[in-house]
């Protein structure tokens, strides 16, 4: 009997966090390339906060994920059929081709990865989305001066643990917010953090801001919103900036939450708090990772990643992602 | 006996809105100018919203006013001494002399006034604070493309009012929101806006606006926060400005405001929101006026002005335009 596919399917929309009755394994064929594409066996899957407004119904940036449909997402593995002349078999390849073990995608809609550059899995990472997320954020969004002091929460997480590893870069003073004792030592033991502080342990969250940046916040990277973001405002410096580039604390409420207004703070502060997704950036893409490739050579970017091993078991790293059980890039290893 | 000045001066920090108790009239002596000064003596005075955040201590972009001093705000008036080589006395100067019938002030501190441009009380509106305002924050801070749509809440009052003219200058579609009929039917008949509603007789905003915003919003000029920009945030368009300027719904509170939580929106519409203050442009504030004032010889924009008597009502002229009574500049006539 050949080999089967096997995909990941969204079977119900999420109502709060995901759980395992959202999503059905399926055995499929194996695709076949048709022309001008390329079919990818999947070695990493990536899991990503993102994904979490795709599985909802037109309400996030991008097209929900139909109901039956595969789950969107990015992966990495060696091309085994290919009929567009970028690509041989063998070769290894990124691509949304979703939560599933071989996808076929148009070439062009795939980035050829180079395995001596770093082990693959990095382009789901560090030299990958993630990595684009912080690098853009910060610098093109952000623009953190040296000497500024620059806020992450989700330190410990693929995009903020790059984004303080990048302030440092770039003479900034760099303060990591986490859940965990062990992921605030880890920020500032294990990547170079100035300082940091557990969420889940510390009462108030502005009193311990205000010890951490006795020069107050010139950049807070907001992944994160809610009442971290609440206590960042009346602790930002005039004309600080607010990369706003995910609200994961949002993302499984069944209700929405209120918060304290803090408009105000943009005129008295100057504030600038500015969107963005990685996409908008495309063009400066191949450039940053490239960069970031550098950095990672030269030991001044460090990274971790978290390995869930097998497709099945897809839907419980994301969930527990969201719940911020990983330190570092958490990626499904499917083979 | 010898003319007297006259003074209000605050007398309590006021809770919530103002009240008569918060203010006295006082007699002083009528000051001489010091080296380098020139005495203004005042024919109208200014009363904005910014002034409700100087009567709190210390919470504002600026230091308040100490209770006992003589309230801040911008005045026109004739100089009457001079001890500046830049002023002679008939000339007529703007400065922040505060609430007062004369006030001394450094020369360099005051702008001359040209009476043959336009009525000195110009200065106090169209043609001074509020008209750089309106005019940075829409230009500069909120860049507005023509076809793009652009609204404004406080739509009748000293700064909405040039900010949907201006918009209609440069070819975008303009809506205002106001407290009565009268101001809407005055910014659409009046001063040639699109459209506009009554926000204290529709129930609901969002509706009102998706109705007169078919192409969504570019450009939310927010001078009012509050419940209205909570309607505005769902119907912003991918890559909107917002530009910060006031947030009159929230200065009398006196309990901080929940409202729902927005920053999604950043994500998925790109937006950027951004706080200014019309003194980070004064490099640039004769150069508005002076366009500005071309704009009104050529009818391409309409100003209206509230004529309060007397400057013993400076504190009822205050709170009632903080209750929306005035439709265009308020400013207080003292002699």
């Amino acid at each position: 009997m050949a080999e089967m596919n096997r995909q990941i399917i969204l079977t119900a929309r999420p109502v709060g966090f995901p759980k395992d009755s959202d999503f059905e394994m399926v055995e499929t064929p194996i695709p076949e390339p048709g022309d001008g594409e390329i079919v990818i066996q999947t070695h990493y899957l990536s899991v990503d906060p993102y994904m979490r407004g795709r599985m909802n119904e037109g309400r996030s940036y991008a097209k929900g994920v139909d109901i039956g449909e595969v789950m969107v997402g990015g992966a990495v593995g060696a091309v085994v059929a290919s009929k567009h002349p970028g690509f041989s078999e063998g070769d290894f390849a990124n691509a949304s081709i979703g939560w599933q073990a071989y996808g076929a995608i148009e070439g062009k809609a795939a980035r050829k990865v180079d395995p001596d550059l770093a082990p693959i899995s990095t382009s789901l990472g560090i030299l990958g989305m993630p990595g684009a997320t912080a690098y853009f954020g910060l610098l093109e969004v952000g623009q953190p001066k040296e000497g500024e002091t620059v806020v992450v929460a989700g330190a410990a997480g693929a995009v903020g643990s790059l984004v303080g590893q990048i302030a440092k870069i770039k003479g900034c003073r760099a303060v990591g917010i986490a859940g965990t004792d062990e992921k605030v030592a880890y920020v500032t033991d294990g990547l170079g953090f100035d300082s940091g502080f557990n969420y889940k342990t510390t009462e108030d969250y502005g009193a311990a801001l205000q010890e951490l940046c006795p020069d107050g916040i010139d950049v807070y990277f907001d992944n994160v919103g809610g009442k971290i973001s609440d206590a960042i405002f009346p602790l930002m410096n005039l004309n600080g900036r607010i990369p706003v580039c995910g609200q994961i604390s949002q993302y499984n409420l069944t209700e929405p939450e209120m918060g304290p207004r803090f408009t105000w703070f943009f005129i008295s502060k100057r504030l600038r708090m500015q969107g963005f997704l990685v996409f908008d950036f495309a063009d400066q893409y191949d450039a940053a990772i490239q960069e970031m490739a550098g950095w990672l050579k030269e030991d001044k970017l460090r990274y971790r990643e978290d390995v869930v091993e097998g497709l099945e078991n897809a839907p419980a790293a994301f969930t527990g992602m969201l719940r911020g059980d990983n330190i570092g890039k958490r990626v499904v290893k499917v083979i």
